[in-house]
């Protein structure tokens, strides 16, 4: 079921220095920082050959990487991407497979609000 | 500098599991596990189309993924490696760039032993 590797997402406290480290110190090649108010994040893409690294910098009050950040001050790893196929059968067979899945929908159709489901 | 991803390694307590995750619950092809006592882990890989996942099990005594484990009960993300074309220019440059480049020598060939030197 899981394809490709899509991205790999770093957060770091400091989008500049993070470039720095990337583009100046490891040589990657390094897109332009893009504001991402609806995710409370800035994100910049370090492009390599067979895959891409997701640098995420905290973007207003409430960003959701900020409790990542207390937690490793250093920043982090905080998430792998898979591609799929189909996201609808992916997620019908993890549920049935017992994993827990999480629905949110976008804050830009809810009011800038992240709103997470849960059946209760 | 920079080139493909070669890989992101996950740190897992028990390879078993791991295992059922990521070939049965998400599909993933899985290598047979390998038992690499020199390094105190064993390995799977799990082969994405443009990269992969090594699966690291503590193995052994003074394992170096055992501390991490600790700080991480569920096991999570422990390095990621990218592709360099010669590692010797590599280490000059990023030395010159004031990173901390650790220099180790392989257990094999120093009594069972990981051997870090550090100029002091």
């Amino acid at each position: 079921m899981i394809g490709r590797l899509n991205h790999v997402a770093i957060a770091v406290r400091d989008m500049d220095a993070a470039v720095a480290v990337y583009r100046d110190t490891l040589g990657g090649e390094v897109s332009e920082k893009v504001a991402q108010p609806d995710h409370g994040v800035s994100t910049v893409f370090v492009v390599l050959p067979n895959t891409k690294i997701e640098l995420l910098e905290p973007l207003g009050a409430g960003s959701p990487i900020a409790k990542f950040l207390d937690r490793n001050a250093d920043g982090g790893i905080h998430h792998i991407c898979y591609e799929v196929d189909d996201i609808l059968a992916a997620r019908d067979r993890l549920k049935a497979a017992g994993a827990r899945v999480v629905l949110f929908l976008h804050p830009k159709d809810f009011c800038g609000t992240l709103v997470e489901l849960e059946q209760a």
